[in-house]
């Protein structure tokens, strides 16, 4: 008999806030893969919770959520500035809890947030920074049409160590 | 007979905040090179004054000043986040007010603001986006040892026409 998870995924509300710290701060130490790291987000339930109400609201931002019940087990973000000339461009993150890999979560909440960036009315060129040696990430990014336009030397230090980060973009 | 100017080079302090603005709001309408535009930064002298408070004291962000008299010509910034992973990651910015173009004020400024990079204890990487239609600046970036890591198409909107931006970096 095959276990099946029942998983929701679906744009962020405040009240997600403390679920949402609780996510960052597991996931922030599972891997080196993140740029947060073990000092956290720094943010307050309140804070957060203000923070999810802007970006629900904003037109070139976006946060998905993936859970099992209340718990929230994956997040997509897009991150966009409201400057007039590069508020077309949207930064993505994509984090899943490492408890959960393997059940294509990653790759359900990348195709909602690009519904989510080819249904706004802004947003025409969606970017990332990954580490070179996530190759898992990169080669479902490459999967979903993202290329590679750079390579950042020292672009993040984990453990004492230097690591080259890509940078990768796709248009839409 | 040749004109001398005489312009004075320093960190800014907190009383330049005014002066400061008045620069930005300046330069963001000379050319189409800069990424804020005729919105201007939004900040009140108040504000201002506290950012700069908070550069001064920063480990890790610096924001020098090019002055004739009391009048602010030009700047150079290094913006750094403080999250430990990529808190060695200096983001360089710099603006000459057009009037004073071909007097090498770029020059003094980026020369000063890597002197003030290498004595810092943190920043070991200097990254900077520059429009690749801007090749005075990419010339005067190469020249100071930065290189070429990757263009962002669509990097910069700018008259309603989307352009490339280069990424330049340089390891210290």
């Amino acid at each position: 008999m095959r276990e099946e998870i029942e998983i929701g995924i679906r744009e962020a509300i405040p009240t997600d806030a403390e679920a949402l710290l609780d996510c960052l701060e597991r996931t922030a130490v599972q891997t080196g893969f993140m740029t947060m790291g073990e000092e956290g987000s720094g943010l307050t339930v309140e804070e957060e919770s203000q923070h999810i109400a802007n970006i629900y609201d904003s037109p070139n931002n976006c946060l998905i959520v993936a859970l099992i019940e209340d718990k929230i087990i994956g997040m997509a973000t897009i991150h966009a500035s409201n400057k007039p000339k590069i508020q077309h461009i949207g930064e993505l993150g994509i984090v899943v809890d490492k408890e959960y890999w393997g059940f294509k979560i990653g790759t359900e909440l990348l195709q909602e947030v690009l519904d989510w960036a080819e249904a706004s009315e802004m947003i025409n060129r969606i970017e990332l920074k990954v580490q070179k040696r996530n190759e898992r990430a990169i080669h479902l990014y490459e999967k979903y049409g993202f290329e590679l336009e750079g390579i950042m030397e020292r672009g993040v230090k984990d453990n004492g160590e230097y690591l080259p980060v890509c940078m990768m973009a796709k248009l839409i």
